[in-house]
């Protein structure tokens, strides 16, 4: 992870270039690994690290701080969030590194929400604090050969029942920008760590929504910027610090420098054949799958009623 | 797995050029997965074919040998090889792919062997029936620097001790033939399933052995081939099929073609400057963890007395 420079980079630059944050204060470090993100903070002054980490890397971030000579103001505490104690009632910054595969996949947000909503004080700071997805259209006639239409012969056998199973996991994968055939748009989807409610949509009641309720359905509506073939639609995220002087954070899209995160490719039963202009419209569903919560379950509705493809489709996803 | 080439083209050529091997045979696929062997085996002229895989797989092998028209001849038993009943005392053939990383690491030999010493016949066949463990020494400045160097010097912190860490891990990773500075030399390890015990060492007792004692250690000699530097040892395996007609195998060795097996890589504490015709000399140990026995623990020694450079060290690795 340390070796994903977009990311480590970014949280690098929110907090040496915003030492205002950080300087005297008390911060809670949410599943710290190494404890970087810590001791980033020690250095741009705050008064206090709390460097919470449950995996045995806890023993490693403890001897890298006294290496490093921050003992006494970074403290590691080897646990869960959900289970330990912290000797302040208050703490005034979480910083965290929470994002999973697809922004929500194997995601520690809800670990993010509840030292939150136990530990921050009221005019406290979360870093970052912004979170959106965003879908877009991409031509992928190659891999999709490679990668789905293999099972229709291998080695001279029909095994086209593993192609139906590969066709419903969601692909982690690097995309070229120049396979990106339509708009990329953002879909209303916004995570405000203020309220008390993870997803803010356009037309859902926030006060009523409960952080581990991560399901939503949203609308989607992708213009051809030229005439191409559509084989998958890929979701990425971006992440931002609007609380920084000036707006900082990063992109997982395809059109920015890649991350460990890469891009997620949905592939689609059809070709489309889309024209300069046209529209593929639709909707995308997520939710955990209710026998297994880690997994998520994606369904992606689309239509395109164009000059030379007509297509209706539902498609169902999940990743595990 | 399908998709590495050389691995299931090389099945491939065994069993469609070695009919002989299967026509009118009982064949058992230890481990079947897609059940692609079995299906390679059915359509040599194997009487029946019986394909064990504990996976949910197995319910994707059933259908994909009734797509292909092979129900007659192919059954496919869900369950653990150790666990399920066969329909019939022996079989004439045992086919597996059973070799990890490393060869050893997560293998499924000792499965195989209890299926050999369950029903195969006394004539029988065990395909492959040899493999064997390869070292060669290789310069690697540039990924020792990325992969190990890195710890010193993380965003300003000293990590060294994870240094320590990556150092002790094997790394599966894909070699580049001009980093070879040394000759390739065969560790004395013989895989003979005909026998009773697996390794067959120069001066060990095999008849001595048990099938799950898969600790040995083996003296090394690296002739260097040019002057050069070392920075790591590199493990490799490859697999024969002495029974066929002529001889069949393939090598999962740098200078062949690559394979999901790739090569495994030991960093050394040490940068040997090697002058051309100088030994690395030592031994190479290899045992299950005492405590996790999927755990590999690999302890290596390296001498050289040279012109220019003098060393002799002992370290420890852990596959996990």
């Amino acid at each position: 992870m340390l070796k994903d420079v977009v990311r480590t980079r970014s949280y690098q630059n929110v907090i040496t270039q915003n030492n205002f944050l950080f300087k005297d204060k008390i911060v809670l470090d949410v599943g710290a690994g190494t404890g970087i993100l810590s001791l980033f903070c020690a250095k741009a002054g705050a008064k206090h690290v709390y460097a919470i980490e449950c995996s045995q890397m806890a023993d490693m971030a403890k001897e890298i701080v006294k290496t490093n000579g921050f003992s006494e103001v970074i403290t590691v505490i080897k646990g869960k969030v959900e289970e330990i104690e912290l000797p302040v009632p208050k703490v005034d910054v979480i910083i965290s590194e929470w994002m999973g595969y697809f922004l929500l996949f194997e995601n520690m947000l809800d670990t993010v929400l509840f030292a939150r909503d136990k530990w921050l004080a009221d005019d406290g700071v979360v870093l970052p604090d912004k979170a959106s997805l965003h879908l877009t259209a991409i031509e992928d006639a190659e891999y999709k050969e490679d990668k789905i239409e293999f099972w229709n012969n291998v080695y001279g056998f029909d095994m086209s029942c593993i192609k139906k199973q590969a066709m419903m996991e969601p692909l982690v994968d690097t995309v070229d920008q120049n396979q990106i055939v339509t708009n990329c748009q953002l879909l209303k989807i916004g995570l405000n760590p203020f309220v008390y409610l993870i997803y803010v949509f356009q037309t859902m009641d926030i006060s009523k929504m409960s952080s581990g309720d991560a399901s939503f359905t949203v609308p989607f509506k992708l213009v051809a910027e030229r005439n191409d073939f559509i084989h998958a639609l890929v979701a990425y995220f971006n992440v931002s610090f609007t609380k920084c002087h000036k707006l900082m954070g990063f992109s997982t899209g395809p059109r920015s420098k890649s991350t460990h995160w890469k891009q997620t490719v949905l592939y689609l039963e059809d070709v489309v054949t889309i024209c300069e202009g046209e529209t593929l419209s639709g909707s995308m569903t997520v939710a955990n799958n209710k026998k297994n919560p880690r997994d998520i379950d994606i369904t992606l509705k689309y239509a395109i009623n164009g000059n030379r493809c007509k297509v209706s489709r539902t498609q169902h996803y999940k990743m595990r």
